[in-house]
């Protein structure tokens, strides 16, 4: 059975370049970077340049850089990092309705520990309204987190204009870039923000290794304290490899993104238009404009989306919902937009990648119109 | 220039057999293990796979292993998951005056948040007197932290002694087994712990994946909230060929361990009486017994390690101090087991392994002996 991958949004494949410059750190230069003799100084001089080359792509200075184990890391240090070291100053988070569970938790637990958080609304699109943010701060304000894009529907948010207002106030602002670096481009200046995630596997990077960039001069506390790697901020023996190949696929990002978007997009745009002449008109979920150049989350009205998948197994996809002891939950993503239980289970998220061809997707098209006409 | 690699304890090259276990998963079966189709089935499996092999090393149930992005992030989630999860109960902790830094600075910031920590002496072989440990508990106390092996001096810790106590006063016990496991046998239940941390790139394993050890029961908040991996114990998407490898390694380190201890011994002792024979005494810092098969921690007196392995950049090893801003700092684990600045200055750790030849040994001896005669 062929399987046609329309899932990247949940994770890419690493491209062969990032296996490549990932292999030598994997057996021959082992050595730790800590360690000042010939070994050491090989892997140190590769995680200087990986953190060279996620920081050229982000647009900011190397020592910005924080490599973690991940972007679920990243979104905590981030959230946690400033509510730890800023207590003193306040106790109040700002985020949305639509972040991905590593922020939600992180800022559930928060309001255990006595934080106060306000839950921003979205509007039909998913889209944050900046004013919100702006009615929201109060001066017992320590952080705004709201994602850049979102990874169910694709919406990106209005980032720089809620960086704009955070700057003005004076409260540190972080973005959960994870699902748009290397999609669409991420510069934090440009943004306005001064904490910002990154998840390799998510660009066709390797699983286990992210980043958090911190603009210089922004005050967060560890979350993994230790030996003094990464500037005092993480410790932990880097993941060289992982560290390597995050890089090299930082570097790929940055080659003429704006002819792969406009690529992708249309690839996407046109499989919309094959599940419409095989369906009739799906709904879609997610901004028409503002959204992920690769991410095309529509419903099949009538139709539950997990019943559908499962009877094509050739489709590798997600749906808008999830399975826990037999029951089916909608997704907190698009309860938020309003969406209902009925358009909200026909919901699938196609998302597009590097490899994705036209003919899988008239294949895939072509399977769905068989299962519903 | 040929390099010798004597420093096995500051990390190991992954052996071929990890490499190769991790290959696919880095590039063909690249699927999110939290994905319900086919390219998640993948990995998912080989996800379970590596669950089984760790804990099949350490003699516990899968479910009892979390993995983690490494030691450092294994031991913050040992120490701040019981002081979060309890502090309604107590606000003490009691651990050693030797720990790694991924012990010592979680326990100090914890400090910072009003707990209150006991730092143990050990004696002049570095070791822990459960004694202490008993006398130190008290209704308070949420946690007992005590590593299984020195990293610096290879010390082995009465970790099961001191098991025994905890247990019979209800205190959830911690050991930091990062340069134990694959060294000598970690088995959870003859230590009688609670929390054990595992480090894969120091069993042969990559590095930026480990695993904490958690007995069913035990009670401990998590260090990255999100969503549900690792039974909602740790959050982010999983590292799979890093976890293939750490599985692979705790597989690999189950062959014929006595025997490996025993060679690895043999040819240490060995060592230690060719540098003898080149250069005269020297003074083993460290237990002569309880003591890792692999480490040899030696004083050259009168000599400063340091400048001696400038000289001889073949030999790749560590020394018992530090350098920041050009002045020299003795090792904190030295400094406790009451070794003073002029032994200390003049201590080098030699830790062998896998691949460490008898001929090497006997090359690094010459070199040594040819600078110091």
């Amino acid at each position: 059975m062929e399987h046609m991958y329309l899932d990247y949004n949940a994770t890419t494949p690493a491209a062969p370049e990032v296996v490549e410059e990932m292999a030598p750190y994997q057996r021959d230069r082992f050595g730790n970077p800590s360690s000042g003799h010939w070994y050491g100084r090989q892997t140190k001089a590769a995680v200087a340049r990986g953190r060279d080359q996620v920081a050229s792509l982000l647009g900011c200075s190397p020592a910005e850089i924080v490599f973690t184990g991940g972007g679920s890391e990243a979104n905590n240090h981030a959230v946690k990092g400033p509510a730890w070291a800023d207590r003193g100053r306040g106790d109040h988070i700002i985020t949305s309705s639509v972040e991905h569970p590593a922020i939600v938790n992180p800022c559930r637990w928060l309001e255990g520990q006595g934080f106060r958080v306000t839950w921003l609304p979205v509007d039909g699109y998913g889209m944050v309204d900046p004013g919100g943010v702006e009615d929201a701060i109060t001066d017992k304000t320590i952080l705004v987190t709201i994602m850049h894009a979102n990874n169910e529907v694709g919406t990106i948010q209005p980032v720089a204009a809620i960086g704009e207002i955070a700057r003005e106030r004076g409260v540190p602002f972080h973005t959960d870039a994870a699902q748009s670096v290397g999609k669409i481009p991420v510069r934090v200046d440009e943004l306005k923000v001064d904490l910002l995630t990154v998840a390799a596997h998510k660009l066709y990077g390797p699983k286990g290794v992210g980043a958090l960039y911190v603009r210089e001069g922004t005050v967060l506390e560890s979350l993994i304290h230790g030996a003094g790697h990464e500037n005092g901020r993480r410790a932990g023996t880097e993941n060289v490899a992982g560290i390597a190949g995050l890089g090299r696929a930082c570097e790929l990002a940055a080659v003429s993104p704006e002819e792969r978007m406009r690529d992708l997009a249309r690839l996407r745009d046109e499989f919309q238009q094959m599940l419409e002449d095989q369906v009739g008109e799906v709904l879609l979920n997610g901004h028409p404009e503002e959204r992920l150049p690769n991410t095309l989350n529509v419903s099949f009205p009538g139709i539950n989306a997990a019943g559908l998948l499962d009877r094509i197994p050739e489709i590798c996809a997600s749906t808008g919902s999830a399975c826990h002891h037999g029951s089916q939950t909608l997704s907190p993503v698009l309860e938020a937009m309003g969406i209902g239980a009925e358009r909200g289970f026909g919901a699938v998220r196609f998302s597009i990648g590097r490899w994705t061809s036209r003919e899988e997707l008239e294949r895939a098209a072509q399977l769905i119109g068989e299962r519903l006409r």
